[in-house]
């Protein structure tokens, strides 16, 4: 990246004037004004937030509504989602696919119901469900989960994605929209937890920050096959744990252990743990100064 | 999730009118309108701003300001206060603890400013005061914390849980507003930060990303009790460790190593860390593909 | 901490007015007038939009714009930039740094087209460019890199660190302005990742969330000095590993496993992993209640 540092001011002025124009030929020749127009992220981002209030309503004007006002609500629900869904699919087919899509919602509305108790039942820390629907990204990004893998099932492309986002930026938990989640999901904290496309997850299932359930191999080839793990009902994976692979199945009522890294099949009922113990060593004990790369 | 993807276009339209109508009809079914309107995330976010604009001034206007000016955003920033926890504490009780709660900000202040001045002391990379407070996602963290363990100290309800999540949102740093921390504390890039409600962190400690100072038991009934650990004086824990156990304490003075897993105690001046070694083989010494899972 | 829960409510609303008084006092003296008024982070935000709007269109009046319209808009890119720098360089030197820096605009752009491109041939889960533009956060991380690389390579100071915090806190993928990049880099998932100050990495790289790559020595001493390691072109690094030292490199093809601890170099070629095995024990098997902590 060489830079012309020794034009003087004035001759500088004309030159950027040349390089803005060169450039911008530049970036007008890469466009293709026939490529899809994407919603963008605020468009995205302000239908999680009216299917939250709508769902779990905080505010006084939410929670004193009526039926008939919800259901004016849902319906201009339909036509922004009608109206995103254009941008991805078939002018033909939008709004018959978020009118499919509404017929999911009552569907995806009881069983986020049932992960709000679950969380409530299974946090010694959570008080009360208003709690958990305001305060647990965990929760946020189960809610957003459920609508892109509602979406994703009736193969709308791009925007199931562009959800999924939408949960990733505000709470750090990344679930492809493609897997497939049983009922009672629970993920606490959730910083960094990463849910592969074809992962499968059985009921009343619990994972902490940092878990991956993640692919073996990463080819392009491998596009289409199940590449992530299938976890049964009642397993808990503890922080940071590395489940990989899609023949990978951790059978029904196990437990992995934090930063435990498994890319092999546990039966039902297993502790999964690290053979590696820690070493403590005190300053003492040293010669050399030590640092904790030992 | 059936799908009824055989009706034509004019019937659809009415049955999702009805959809939406009797969707509606549950909600509404749901919704508790005596339950209490939480404080919203836009509310207790820009009380957070508030008090960092107050704090730690990087605006013209800010800089500027003269001591009545202050003190007049003070007591606005009290009458915020008092109306958001009107929403989570009984009416009579909220201006009171207002109060109680603006008589904490002196000493929140002054443990604020000794928290900079040691991030500033302890990374070859912060150049300067300024540069801390304005980019240093740790140090959000920290003033979040201590905002919402002064309300947590005085038993307000929800309301620290709320705080602690907006700074968990926009850092990825999950502190429980329970957590005791002491002076000096630094949090290094600190994405995956999880530190429990029982807690106890000492003076002058720094842990790094993706620390976790968690449960070991996560029974419902554990809670109120001691479930979390005890970090010491000057205790440093690096990348992706986890430090887990009501009765696990880290003496003072000691490190522990980058993803190392403990869950039993060790005295000071201790170092910590994995027996476990990497391994490390060439691709000319194996016969078969290999992938990273070996 | 201790609170004053005894007076009355009318003593006490004067003691609040007193003690808002003192308060702004210590505030007041606390400020200094002339220390720099920096950026805001909308400010910097706003200049991250602008330029991904410029070299990614997503939106109708995007892909429709003339060079004529680009032209202006790059110009005004420019003069916005102007002002930013001149809140922390000298007031003679920042129209000309922003113009030093819109010289180096093609060559960054050019770079990102190579960074997309590369993330669609190589994630299974990737259909297009335009949707790893507008949903993938490792993305997002590399452009506002770039930009912040280009900056530093300026020697201009904080305004790059405030640029990459906009993307950490977007992205959860923090990685310091200084930080060499070769071609083609690829973050996947990314919440977590850290690359620090003096890390070199190579052409083809491509690195999983939780990944870090850092200092083994954090003493003050250190700043200025390589702290970081280099990473040879076409390596591969899975998630959550970390990678310490300025002396460590990890030579060419080489691949680091999930949760590896790295300190020493490896020669090309390398395969590093953990010696550590996971060990499963059957519920049946124990005669005490177990935890996951075993």
């Amino acid at each position: 990246m060489a830079q012309r540092g020794e034009s003087g001011t004035g001759g500088r002025r004309v030159d950027l004037h040349d390089l803005d124009r060169s450039f911008a030929e530049i970036l007008v020749s890469e466009r293709h004004p026939s490529a899809a127009v994407l919603p963008s992220k605020d468009e995205v981002g302000a239908f999680v937030d009216e299917v939250l209030a709508l769902f779990f309503p905080q505010g006084a004007n939410d929670v004193g509504a009526t039926a008939e006002e919800l259901s004016a609500r849902l319906e201009l629900l339909r036509a922004d989602l009608s109206r995103s869904l254009c941008k991805v699919a078939p002018r033909e087919a939008c709004e018959d696919l978020a009118g499919r899509f509404a017929e999911l919602l009552p569907d995806i509305y009881s069983l986020l119901r049932d992960d709000a108790v679950s969380i409530v039942a299974g946090d010694p820390a959570a008080e009360s469900l208003e709690e958990v629907i305001a305060a647990y990204p965990g929760f946020v990004a189960i809610v957003v989960h459920r609508l892109a893998h509602g979406l994703h099932g009736l193969s709308v492309p791009i925007l199931p994605r562009l959800l999924a986002e939408v949960a990733h930026a505000r709470t750090g938990i990344d679930i492809h929209p493609g897997a497939k989640v049983g009922r009672s999901f629970c993920i606490d904290h959730g910083t960094g937890v990463v849910i592969g496309e074809t992962a499968i997850i059985g009921d009343g299932v619990k994972i902490y920050q940092g878990v991956t359930l993640g692919a073996l191999s990463v080819a392009k080839s491998a596009a289409g096959k199940k590449r992530h793990p299938t976890i049964e009902d009642r397993v808990v994976i503890y922080a940071n744990a590395t489940v990989l692979g899609g023949d990978t199945t951790v059978g029904h009522d196990s437990v992995v252990g934090g930063n435990v890294w498994l890319t092999t099949s546990v039966p039902a009922n297993s502790y999964v743990y690290n053979t590696s113990q820690v070493r403590v060593r005190s300053v003492s004990d040293t010669l050399a100064p030590l640092d904790f790369s030992i």
